[in-house]
């Protein structure tokens, strides 16, 4: 965490960085948030996180107060003040002190948090992770609210056995992880990933994008038949990039062994980063 | 609300009851609850709630750090100094400050909140109220998590059509509403109530144990079939003891007019309470 967080629109010493207790976000966890990575103080696709943002407050009914320029200048002020390079931005809407504890009030609470988190080591991108399968049905998919109740009360069995996340599946079908979005490769060429209750990650998009110049890419359901026919498995996520899947509980893919499709698209994703650095440089100038 | 709240035992004027933006319960919706009545400064069946709390917490790998007694001592206290006569008491649990944002500290945050609400009014259980079917299914639902998003999310859509509450349904089974239990009556002598996928309510425990000696009781998931062959229909919660249901979309239950068992077991509840205050009386003597 860094020194200065933004409160309502206000710069103000991390310690200080409080909410009354009635907050919504608090009392009945009605909040919905963003997270966005910062490379040499450039956040990385803010457009993209802001105006999904937007849809996610829009779909809880809450007002944000902000523009998407104005949420723009709040990140910038916060990094350049907390004289922050990389790690990440997180933000935070609530339902705001609601009068009766329970419908949100006319004004949300707006956080803006700066946090430093780990990205997976060279050795972890090597080798590949593993996950659990846990039959989870996310509700609102499409809103990115703040409940994450299920993976983190599971966090001592994902230790107990070693999988670094949840796979959530739900009446046959492979939804995603926790926090990231799940793709499978068939015969090394044609790329899927889950479409249905499922939060349309950023980098997921990005993934799609870049990915149709080079393999045929389809979005549908992914059921256990698939997962047994796919010869990869890779997440997605703004932390991660891609990062190979290599076992799902007792079941591994392609015999343990990360495939050559989401190294691929790692370099691609961070050369489209590359990219939008540079265009941001510019555009600043 | 009440002018003092309790942070992590310590009484404070309401306006400074504050948490750091860190909290996990804010940042992750990651917290539980517990909510009873007060009546003439008497916690009703408090030592269930706490027990249950307790429970919540256990489930949520979460140490509240202080023993029933303790928690209950500090409910007096919070009472005694608000000269608080009747209203609710809301205890909430969170996963503390977080270092990285995910997990829950070591220490968890303890917020004790004196509430004012409204109880549905006598015309209100002379007339019955409407609920509006709602296709959901709630995880971890022994657990009293703070999560309230699909209600409250749903606010307008109850509003429009003039429904109290959501009853929740899936896979062909009614379950529960968002904050209430729900039961039905068959040929005015057996009371079903839903117990898969419920939250097993203070007020749910003990309408079965009074009803018992009076009508047939059983716990068993209900379905639409049970639904259409009912008589009577009624919610239990801690504010609203035993409230009749007369419409659920647009289907009609006893031709939209209240039970008689619905109204019964509301007068064993109150007797129960008024025995309970007695007793509660006596002991701190």
């Amino acid at each position: 965490m860094s020194n200065y967080f933004c409160v309502n629109g206000k710069i103000v010493l991390a310690e200080n960085a409080k909410l009354q207790v009635t907050d919504l976000g608090l009392l009945r966890g009605y909040g919905i948030f963003d997270f966005l990575k910062v490379e040499n103080r450039i956040p990385l696709f803010i457009e993209d996180h802001l105006t999904r943002f937007q849809n996610s407050a829009k779909e809880m009914g809450l007002k944000i107060g902000y523009s998407v320029e104005e949420l723009k200048i709040l990140v910038m002020k916060l990094i350049a003040k907390n004289e922050f390079k990389n790690g990440g931005i997180k933000i935070i809407l609530t339902g705001g002190y609601s009068k009766d504890g329970y419908l949100p009030a006319k004004e949300s609470n707006l956080i803006i948090l700066l946090t430093h988190f780990k990205v997976p080591s060279k050795k972890v991108f090597a080798k590949g992770v593993k996950l659990m399968l846990h039959e989870h049905f996310r509700h609102a998919s499409f809103v990115k609210t703040t409940n994450y109740i299920e993976p983190i009360r599971l966090a001592n069995d994902l230790k107990k056995v070693g999988a670094m996340d949840v796979l959530y599946h739900w009446d046959g079908k492979i939804s995603e992880s926790s926090r990231s979005n799940f793709f499978i490769v068939k015969k090394d060429k044609t790329i899927i990933t889950s479409t249905s209750h499922v939060l349309k990650g950023i980098t997921r998009k990005r993934v799609l994008d870049l990915a149709k110049s080079h393999y045929k890419v389809i979005e549908k359901d992914i059921t256990f038949r698939d997962l047994k026919s796919a010869t990869e498995a890779f997440l997605s996520s703004t932390t991660k990039g891609t990062l190979p899947v290599v076992q799902i509980d007792d079941f591994k893919i392609n015999n343990g062994k990360p495939g050559k499709v989401s190294p691929h698209l790692n370099e691609l994703l961070k050369k489209q980063a590359k990219k939008y650095k540079n265009d941001f440089k510019k555009m600043i100038k």
